[in-house]
């Protein structure tokens, strides 16, 4: 298993709980809290498929699932829905944020390789990364966290303009990647923990 | 008309009672209400088929359009928004019980033709039958019912679940499709009037 | 630029200032003001794009998607949110009906070219001109407004039968467009002013 795939998995995993505890704490039943888990962690990349005209890739490789599930059988395992915010853990941010940069490095990938311009590849990094976890908040009737608060999407975006530019540039590479990887994920983390939230556009509205 | 095509009639009929029902409950005005049945039988499939990558057979086949259509007017002929929850009248829970078997057949089916995996199969049976009605949900700002409450989306799963077992032993035809709609049928049934429900996970979230 | 892409860009540019508007409304911060921007302008048109199998417009030709950023553009820099709905000015209400003739238009034209009948013509017209914004009040938690009220997402249906009828009549092309468009975008300017409304059906439910 390559650095990429196991950064893949940790991110199906953590997804995966994070859907979870969302079905839990909104009194979802165990089919709804399923599939709640299943949506945050299947959801953008299935998406993302579709829009590009591929059959989605959890439909076919069945290893994506077994992630899913370990995420689930985790969280009863370690009655995180007991916890109070498990989210807020520094574990899970951590896992979180590697799942965010994977997310969106594969989704700007298949935006490259399908030639797109610069939107369609940010669309496709911010959908596979973040597109789960909106389709999760609809779903239960919130708002889209990422669309209120905190520098998350902001991370997936990013990482699209940097993976675009150096498809324009013709240096994208392991190197490259590796490099944009390693940085975004170090910014999404300084972000948390400093607190950084984009500025808001006040009005009389 | 085969015994399927009738099962399937009566699905789209009924859900688009049901998302007529919807609409004037929630005080939408005749456009909305209209939209609400056509999405809440069609929706499903529609979703279905493009995922897949075929054409939404609603676009082509206009039969299908009738039956929504007569849905629509049958409930305004009964005047089914005066009475007092029509959904629970033992005709309607039987006919949605018929179409929910229905739609999750053709679902699974088409997993099976599109050589999907064990999940794969199991999503499209359970975005066919229960598609619809979680657009609807969603449109009008509710928690999809089937995501809380009621044992109704397992059906589906199950069904998918059988029917993905019959074609690994290579045993998948008319005959197993009868007994699998028949035993499904069944239990869906006596789930409803037995109140069957599936468990919650408690949390201090 | 010919008329109609003249119509497509204000179009692009209405929606995008509406989506805009609702972001600052429902307190997004700056990332999720012009998520509801783009969602608005494009998102209909994606959503179609991927239901007949095309790739979507807006990751291929950039042009759109310089009409979004000048709405968000133009929003700032005539403080629109600093203003008592602006949607209601006199200026607002011609662009966006001009958008939604122009997106009508385009989306019932592709269903013609697919091949569809009418209820696929109708509803590819529908979420051209109106999708963009479902999704937007839909991700806001808000039930879409154009099932609730106003004359207006009748008008792209009015729109598609129209064209359905022409293309069966064997006489679609420049000039009938043009005669569909102006009557229809009068037609829409008249609902406005007279504050016409669909009728809502009364139950006791």
């Amino acid at each position: 298993m390559s650095l990429f795939e196991a950064a893949d998995a940790i991110g199906l995993m953590t997804f995966s709980i994070s859907g979870f505890l969302m079905g839990v704490r909104k009194g979802l039943d165990i089919l709804g809290i399923v599939i709640a888990a299943f949506l945050t962690a299947l959801g953008g990349g299935v998406i993302r498929d579709v829009i590009v005209g591929h059959t989605p890739i959890a439909f076919t490789q069945s290893t994506v699932l077994l992630f899913v599930v370990a995420g689930i059988i985790l969280a009863l395992i370690l009655k995180l829905h007991t916890k109070k915010q498990p989210e807020r853990f520094s574990i899970f941010i951590l896992m979180d944020s590697i799942g965010l940069v994977a997310f969106a490095i594969t989704g700007a990938l298949v935006g490259i390789e399908a030639e797109f311009n610069l939107f369609g590849v940010m669309l496709l990094a911010f959908i596979t990364a973040v597109g789960g976890g909106m389709l999760r908040d609809m779903m239960v009737n919130e708002v889209p966290i990422v669309l209120t608060s905190d520098f998350y999407g902001t991370v997936a975006l990013l990482i699209a303009l940097l993976i675009y530019i150096c498809d324009i540039l013709d240096c994208l590479g392991s190197f490259t990647l590796i490099t944009i990887a390693a940085s975004t994920l170090s910014l999404r983390l300084v972000a948390y923990y400093q607190k950084w939230q984009l500025p808001k556009i006040g009005g009389d509205l």
